[in-house]
């Protein structure tokens, strides 16, 4: 009993690496039994995730995978095929992430699922929309940022387009695909009825980056260019002090004067280009151009305080060092250290929303290959018998030959 | 009648410019009755988000508030307030981005407003978590980016600390304050009541890069450094062709090697630096910069059919314009052009997730300023003559000090 409201809720993840396992997450944490369908060799993000204590148990795989359950099932043995069914005949929520056709060669496609269970909500992580002529391509979070214009923002800001350096993409796409389970099963506490949602990754980036930066060119005919050059502005970046670097934001007239008057320089109050929101918008160039010069003088610790004396809203730059030390994030929790059954003491990150109820009161840390495969085909109702010829026909793992993306 | 899953929810939205409306878009789009309560100046982001035909309907702002109602309502003054009670009093769900002492004063604190209806979500949208020492500083966008390891990021890759050029903080927090509330509103299906959520940034973008990035210093004591060193990589950016740029991914041996074959350079599958996927692992800048010498001498064009010939994941680096040009957004209907009552044609971005059922049917342009006030006041019961004492108290748009952030 996992305390959670989604108490109840069986989730099947048939999805590897990021986009899906993120989205699961969700869903594990706040309750749901999530089940994850593991090929004998593991999801990739075992290992490619990085070096471990025990094998395939890289960093990336334990954060995004806490809470869940594994059961491997070699798909390509009918047995395991028809025990997956079982699993599908029970459960509220189906998440994949393989293409269409390799699911309807499986036997997987919703119309067969749907037929046996007419209560499931099956979410299909794609690359593209399947109306679309990239339906079939492969899609991967970096290809996905350079043609769905993160790329762009970085070369319209600095000259290079280059991607965002996190799975930005499949992370983003993760949380949406949350949001469109969470309305069906909200519609099916209505309705008892489940449905196939198609979460396709570029239609969601492109959406994502688009809204901010169609800009003028969302008016037809257009009332200039695309990209919001507030945003696109090279100078918007942390500012160089003179031990390190510091994060402010001086917008309203009155952040704006308090960090003239902070830095020095009261004149530049009277200065045309910067007397008001609209001028320092005109004048956007040189307004960051100044304020990144201003600080060279007093350490980042000075400014800080300085500035929030002052009422002009600042941080700390942080690395990830100093990050995983902020005193904040000390005190609300963030980063909690937990035991994991193999791979010892482990920073876990802590759920970072509060809520009067909702969130699972049980932690489980991210499972080792295969550790529920038993337990979870048991409550379907198969056999000691049956289990152990499935687990006989599965190579063990490691030897064969699925790779690395 | 909206028609979709969220029909007969009423969202008031006492937020602005980015994460706020972001959140509350989605249940727009998804058939809630959103109300957005703005001050007598309006939404900032009706004029921070750049130019427009008639005043106060910026581009981003027409992407964040479709299918909202807009009502004007002066906060300063007690009648407002009152009638803000009312409209609490039937509303389901409450979002707010104003800091909580400010709630208070206004006494629309979560207890005040509980104790009327108990089957409110309220949703609290801060910059930081409110058990913290930064509970009372105020955030922005960029600041967030800068404190909770986004600029960090950059600075691995490249050596410069850097924003990404997007509102990158606020849409992702908006995209997961989606999650909270749908997941209390799923609750409160069974519980009947509702509750208090809590969305800090400052602590859900440092969950977003760490998952990541916490890498080996995961493991107490650490196995290694923090980081991902193949996301991290400089030359993970779209590739230089004869033309332009183009975005490929090859991490199997089967794509690594169709790779090395489609660009005349077979040797390289034999060498030991990029054998394996460990071996291209342990030498990614190596294999990143073959990769990047590789594409120069044939056109975008002629390398998207080859390679794609080979079965190598690859797609167009996309501009901003060549994106609103490609020709699967126009197969998918991405970009539709409709028309605005007051900024003429405009191009709408459509919805990106495909649902059997749940989204709204009926389109509705974001609204002018105040469009909606007597509408949703009458139908909060207020009189005739209380609606125009209320209008008669604000004073005129455009003539408050309010300024732009």
């Amino acid at each position: 009993m996992s305390g959670g409201a989604l108490q109840g809720i069986r989730v099947l993840d048939l999805t590897s690496v990021v986009m899906g396992p993120v989205a699961t997450q969700f869903f594990a944490d706040y309750g749901a039994d999530v089940v994850k369908i593991e090929p004998p060799e593991g999801d990739l993000l075992r290992t490619l995730g990085g070096k471990s204590v025990t094998p395939k148990m890289a960093s990336k795989f334990l954060h995004m995978n806490r809470n869940k359950r594994s059961v491997v099932l070699d798909l390509k043995q009918p047995a395991a095929r028809g025990a997956l069914k079982r699993l599908c005949a029970g459960a509220d929520v189906l998440v994949v992430n393989m293409r269409a056709a390799a699911l309807k060669r499986l036997g997987l496609g919703y119309d067969e699922l749907r037929a046996a269970n007419g209560k499931l909500v099956y979410c299909s992580l794609v690359g593209f929309g399947q109306s679309g002529r990239y339906a079939a391509k492969p899609a991967y979070d970096t290809i996905i940022q350079g043609s769905a214009g993160v790329a762009a923002c970085h070369a319209r800001s600095t000259g290079t387009p280059r991607y965002t350096p996190m799975v930005m993409a499949d992370h983003i796409v993760g949380l949406i695909a949350v949001q469109m389970v969470l309305l069906a099963l909200y519609q099916r506490k209505s309705s008892g009825a489940g449905q196939h949602i198609e979460v396709p990754m570029f239609e969601n980036m492109a959406a994502f980056v688009m809204c901010e930066h169609m800009y003028l060119r969302t008016f037809d005919p257009p009332l200039g260019a695309t990209g919001d050059p507030r945003v696109l502005e090279p100078e918007a970046r942390p500012l160089p002090t003179a031990d390190g670097f510091i994060c402010v934001s001086a917008n309203t007239d009155k952040q704006a004067f308090a960090f003239f008057d902070a830095v020095g320089r009261p004149e530049l109050k009277a200065d045309r280009r910067f007397e008001s929101v609209a001028a320092r918008f005109e004048n956007v160039r040189d307004y960051f151009e100044v304020r990144a010069q201003s600080l060279r003088s007093k350490t980042t610790g000075e400014w800080l305080e300085l500035l929030e004396r002052a009422d002009v809203p600042c941080m700390p730059y942080h690395t990830f060092e100093s990050l995983l030390d902020d005193p904040h994030l000390r005190e609300v929790g963030m980063f909690e250290r937990v035991a994991h059954p193999t791979e010892g003491a482990i920073w876990n990150i802590a759920l970072p929303n509060r809520l009067a109820s909702g969130a699972r009161s049980d932690y489980r840390p991210a499972p080792k290959l295969g550790q529920h495969t038993r337990e979870v085909l048991g409550e379907a109702g198969l056999s000691e018998k049956e289990i152990e010829d499935l687990e006989a026909g599965s190579p063990p793992a490691g030897k064969t030959s699925r790779e690395a993306r």
